[in-house]
């Protein structure tokens, strides 16, 4: 089975095996770099960075990545300030030019579904370093290394994801894959920054058990861990987990239950300044008093960067496992680049193909109800949408549900 | 003959035979980059790229062209910003740095003959990635090979300019190329969007055949082509074209007379808000409907990026050439790097020298009366001049004339 | 003796035999670089430049010198803007993550003390590329490089400094090594620009020869130059000179008596309106006619960029040394990665280890008094002192000092 000239937009373009491929190739990438071994799978390739929004680990790890395999680079750091695009230029056409300087493209825009549009115009593989509030695919790959490596696997692991899971692209790619990766997932999510209808649709069809929640309240002030459930009324489905035993030993319950905790900032970028409750951030907060009810063995886990929901007072205690996750991007990327330039092949039988999602014919006229999808931002791009059923289409840029009559 | 140690800041720095020495350059290093062959012409060598103005053609495939041959790049991408001309340093002393760590610098920037400035204070060769609205050697280059590769020659080909003619410095060093390898030139520009005189004044030179339109109109709203012709009362040189039986007729005439119609937008960046007629992107636009009067071996040109005169729904027709156009860019920057670092030669025997421009002397006093022109930014540069005849110069820096009594 | 592993944030954290090691290499690659000779000292090596800050030399050199040593380089050139800082990001946390990806670190940040607590929290070398108004150690080596090489040596030659000696970073690092290498330093600079305390008490420790001047007045607009003393009721330690006859006299003894003048601009950027006199910069200025005065033999030097202290007449001159001292940033930056990265090691024999300071004790509460020391914007930060004697303390990362009760 081969990768060669695939592109990596969100999760679920990759099979569970051709995922388990690039784990396992990083493994052989981390031996070999740990060897000091020199690497020149893609001598003479060229990797193009194209990034719209700041970035720190995943442009400098793709471009680490590809100089560890011998390649070049070519960095837009800035790109909607260096570029053509600050004289009006589309990302079709600026992907159009550039698939014939280019042997792999890594894009991040701040339009969900944007990097999709980039990968149907491009020749050459693309690969999301992150497309608004929809995905952040590289990042999941890493997160999945990450606990395979330090939790022996993910199957079976109780995974809690704290946080603002609705804009979080970083989450959104990742509950996925742990759902498809058959781990348990508990949602700890402030109201108004719960999980977006359409990964909970999404994950629906995995029957994976997830529990949700509101709140991890009063760490600091009080020094006693109150948990506050989701409110009743919630239109949302997966289970409600009820406590044994009061709040505090439900607490305790819950945290010794959990393999990995992963923590996320709130995406103040996304966010108008109404939308920013004072509160939200202060609602789940890791810090030494929740370290010390959780579990001896657990890993805690942050995409970075942190703001205040991740105290540095964690960064000390050995399960604090987020810089080195951050580390693993260097040979998870080499694996990805390896894989999709066809330096490397993946090593595993020819399995099943990933369906091509089919899509809805004579939706003329619906629009994307998201507003910060692509289709409604750049006018040359038509809106199309998957049939999830006779009443329900979904964005095949950003995964967005319209309802149809 | 060599071209090593000479920089390239206007197309007419090159002989004939230079520029042609650069096109069958660039077609072994086309063929070399289709066989996956390695070349390492430049291993060592070090290209700095400084751009004080987006970019993303000219940069990326300059740093490919680097990259390809073996070269490593150092980059500015957004040098006003963070060089330190943001402390108030000036291009000559930036470029007396740079030369001691660069073996070839391209440079982009604002204002008109500030590469040529450049230049004049390096030891190493410096290449114009643009300057201001002056002109764009580089892009000529890719230009001349996309029509010698797609149409056979350049000689005797028909090729209409149309757009902002004025300020597009990508246009001014073209149509020079054009009328010194023999083409015959059709411009369509609005009012107020000609070419400058000075270019004008250039073209007299080489007695190449020139017609001049106003105005591509009403194709979009009628669907009819309806072709204004130039003022009379214009103080423009140049033939004016009648056409044979009404404006049907002469606009079919017209096109099926053309071998290249070259697109470009409006130079909004170098236009006050003023001057930005409404009507003025509307005057040229090449969508389905021109296609289809045009001859079937037409090549669609544009250096892009493009607004709104090139219509998306061209894209699809073979004739569309400009995506090609821009991938051109990197085997003719190849062979162009290879050249000027004297990596190879130019296979030419050698032609009578260019001759230097002799400096107009004791015109002491005497400004350049362009506003953007480098002379009249950067304090220290003296104004200089080409005497064109006793009554006129021309400026050393950014070709504009002066009258002088 | 090795200095693989180590960090360059002070001049002070290197010996004059590790100071002395590196210029000696310097050599080595200077003469390799001008004989073509490949290097491939740090082949699969990779370093990072982070700056906060403009750069054109520092970034440049540093990259170019990887790439003359054969390795790769990962460019952060506007960090404050495209890297996860724009999200709220910490030093500490910026750097335990890139300490993962890079070999070796290159980081200008505008905070005081920045790059000291960079390197704390990285265990591969970081490099100082500038740290707000503090130091600059890697422009410090290639000044003494350009002394030892065009005079000879650094020991017994009189060196004058003159301009912003209170906010130029540059002037800071250089006054110690001077001292520390035993030149004779004579100080100009307008009132409240003088050196700073920190500075002076350091000097102090090391015996040096100092002498102080307010100003290079006049010297335009007479024709004749005149030294004002710095006021006699000053609180600075250092000899006050005087001249042996009259005003004209004692300028022409001082200038004969100079190896070394050294100017350096306003650094306008520390600056706020209120604190840039308009005699500021008038104060010290070098063109023509102070360059008559001097010795024949002179070196002039200027770190640039400049702005008005630094006459564009003085270039012509062969005395003008700063063009050539810039370029000497590749071999002294080439020299210095590799011996950081133990590519080499430095041939001289395990000298006494520099003292690591010792940290004061019960200082908790105690404030840097420093409004830009990184102390005082980073949170997480703690304020760390040197205990100087019963009543001082010595700020870890900026070396501003604090009286305490």
């Amino acid at each position: 089975m081969t990768l060669a000239g695939r592109d990596l937009i969100s999760i679920n373009d990759f099979s569970n095996e051709e995922i388990e491929a690039v784990l396992n190739l990083a493994d052989e990438m981390s031996s070999a770099l740990e060897k000091g071994k020199r690497l020149d799978l893609c001598q003479g390739k060229e990797l193009y960075t194209i990034f719209y929004e700041p970035s720190t680990r995943t442009r400098s790890s793709f471009e680490t990545a590809m100089h560890r395999l011998g390649g070049t680079v070519v960095s837009h750091a800035e790109a909607q300030v260096t570029s053509a695009v600050a004289k009006g230029e589309s990302i079709a056409d600026t992907v159009r030019v550039l698939e014939r300087y280019a042997d792999v493209i890594v894009m991040r825009h701040p339009l969900d579904g944007s990097t999709r549009l980039a990968a149907e115009h491009s020749s050459v593989p693309v690969i999301s370093g992150g497309d608004g509030a929809h995905e952040h695919p590289t990042q999941t790959l890493l997160d999945l290394y990450t606990i395979r490596k330090e939790k022996g696997a993910i199957r079976g692991k109780s995974v809690a994801l704290c946080g603002d899971l609705r804009h979080g692209r970083t989450v959104h790619s990742l509950v996925i894959a742990l759902a498809r990766f058959g781990a348990e997932i508990t949602c700890i999510a402030p109201p108004d920054f719960e999980l977006p209808d359409h990964i909970r649709d999404t994950l629906k069809s995995y029957r994976c058990k997830l529990t949700e929640y509101e709140s991890l309240e009063d760490i600091v002030t009080e020094g006693s861990l109150v948990l506050h459930q989701a409110k009743t009324s919630s239109r949302r489905g997966g289970a409600r987990l009820t406590g044994p035993c009061g709040q505090e030993g439900f607490m305790t319950f819950l945290l010794k239950n959990l393999d990995v905790l992963y923590f996320t900032r709130l995406q103040r970028e996304r966010l108008s300044a109404g939308e920013i409750g004072d509160a939200a951030e202060e609602s789940y907060r890791i810090n030494r008093q929740l370290l010390e009810k959780s579990r001896d063995d657990a890993l805690i886990m942050h995409p970075m960067p942190r703001t205040g929901e991740l105290a540095y007072e964690v960064d000390q205690d050995k399960r604090a496992a987020y810089f080195r996750q951050a580390g693993y991007g260097v040979p998870v990327r080499m694996a990805l680049i390896a894989l999709l330039l066809g330096a490397v092949e993946t090593g595993v039988s020819e399995g099943p193909k990933r369906k091509t999602p089919k899509l809805a014919k004579d939706v003329g006229g619906v629009r994307c109800l998201n507003g910060r999808c692509v289709t409604n931002a750049e006018r040359y791009a038509t809106a199309k949408f998957c049939q999830v059923n006779p009443q329900l289409l979904r964005c095949y840029y950003c995964d967005w549900m319209v309802q149809v009559a």
